[in-house]
């Protein structure tokens, strides 16, 4: 079958690859069609020594030609961490598209049959491959309580970014994007204040939550400038290496921060379907996955949309 | 009057310096005993650039002879921050020994009279110096919920970090101490389970809290070696500049990183009365405030327990 396979310093398509043999309780389906997030362009670059096929964001159907999606996190459900009621931190688990199995950038993919969810009738399926990276935005409303009294800011006006902010914004929080793009920062819609970084200082100990969403080094210190004394910090994306911060501000204003990563799917179906978020404004380009290699080079442009990929 | 008076590159004592005058709701106390930590060792070396007389861990006495000690944060109680409850964190502040304001390593010394407390009949001076370490020690048991079903452990075996596992202690945690130093460990006694920096591989994601008292950029990769997934690290000690490190952890396995600074002086004075905590181990030499100079030689020698200025 075809894949676009990852070999740690670039993507190419691959036609050869085997069929997925399904494990125990994994299952095989047919993709439909599967996004590029940043998350898969940093493991082309050779983050987290990935090699297989990339995908993480997509949409499937099954043997009865049902439309499915499935969570990343292919877990053991034996260890003391799963246990524990924390099986996306399984210390034996595999991650689709980014750890030890093979991603949804395919004609096949296997995963645990536990792991899927039905995608409702209402969703396009280029609605349905943001399934993924909103249900990583809602992770946010478990962690922290947001209310109407919140003042939240978002950093970062990328996809992630806007999904967040717009997930922040069903909560009620008082919901500002700080961003460097004009353009992108016109995506976040009514009810969202937005501010470019040249804002920063008068946004100076702000905000109560602020969210970073930026995938570079310089996120964190900008949330520690706009966060108020004991707010909070999300990091809402990963930055790979080691690089230089200073971390006393965080003791000085006794900051929490907090690492969020993948989501419920239940929720971010929900709004989805009943349009409370609408992911259309983020979506780029389409290509066959016979193209898959035109398709990376799309997503790695400066400010690309969400790239899909039909199979 | 004297006073060990920090000039951003050394400690001299000086014998000419201006009586204090106490500015509205400020008292002047006599100082009676200071002690040196290792946040005076930093200024010393210029963090914060502060200029001025050292000491914020301190006893005196008032004009009636009363023993008496004082929170360190001198807020100003009218802007937004101290309204919100977080006087410890307004913006306006002063902070004794540290920033804009002189320090207690000195004759007398000027605090504002909200921040006293008494010190008890039951406490030597010597004791008296720990109440403020004690009480951000105390800190941690203010943000996090500490239970008998909590795995707790303290990274760094100086002063700070033993002052912290005894604290956690007494919440019924169970209490882990990692640390470089088999003396050091050896103070830890009954309750506290104690570890070299060798056995941190079996101890990877074993605690659901760890406290970093290192004082050093290793630190908080340590701790997040330590942490579970979902657990929290607890920033106790301040590490100046910038400094490289990998965040990815914190996000991948969702750790919540809290920044800890100062603490609740009530509970540290009874802890220290009622001898729940006994920080006799402590305490390392003792000179006069006239041997300043060698005070802080003698507290900038590896191992050092805690060195006091008797004035």
């Amino acid at each position: 079958m075809r894949g676009a396979y990852c070999d740690g310093t670039t993507v190419r398509l691959r036609d050869e690859l085997p069929f997925p043999e399904p494990g125990p309780g994994e299952v095989v389906l047919r993709v439909r069609m599967a996004g590029i997030c940043d998350t898969d362009l940093q493991l082309a670059r050779g983050y987290m020594g990935f090699r297989g096929v990339l995908g993480h964001e997509f949409v499937g159907q099954n043997e009865s030609g049902a439309r499915v999606t499935a969570e990343i996190n292919n877990a053991c459900h034996h260890c003391p961490t799963c246990q524990a009621g924390r099986p996306q931190h399984c210390p034996h688990r595999t991650v689709l598209g980014i750890l030890n199995h093979d991603g949804a950038m395919a004609d096949y993919v296997r995963v645990p049959a536990r792991n899927l969810h039905t995608v409702p009738d209402a969703l396009d399926d280029r609605e349905a491959v943001f399934i993924e990276p909103l249900a990583a935005a809602f992770r946010v409303t478990e962690q922290l309580e947001l209310t109407s009294d919140v003042r939240l800011a978002v950093v970062g006006d990328g996809k992630l970014g806007l999904l967040c902010a717009w997930v922040a914004r069903l909560t009620g929080a008082q919901v500002s994007l700080v961003g460097k793009h004009p353009a992108k920062l016109a995506l976040a819609g009514g009810g969202i204040a937005t501010h470019t970084l040249g804002a920063l200082n008068s946004l100076r100990a702000s905000f109560d939550v602020v969210v970073d969403c930026t995938g570079s080094p310089t996120g964190l210190p900008t949330a520690l400038t706009l966060v108020r004394p004991c707010g909070t910090v999300v990091l809402k994306t990963t930055v790979a290496g080691n690089y230089e911060v200073s971390l006393a501000p965080i003791v000085i204003d006794e900051v929490r921060v907090i690492g969020s990563r993948c989501g419920p799917f239940p929720k971010a179906i929900a709004a989805l379907a009943s349009r409370q978020v609408d992911v259309w404004p983020l979506i780029g380009a389409e290509f066959d996955l016979s193209e898959a290699e035109s398709a990376f080079r799309a997503a790695g442009e400066k400010g690309a949309r969400k790239i899909l990929i039909r199979v």
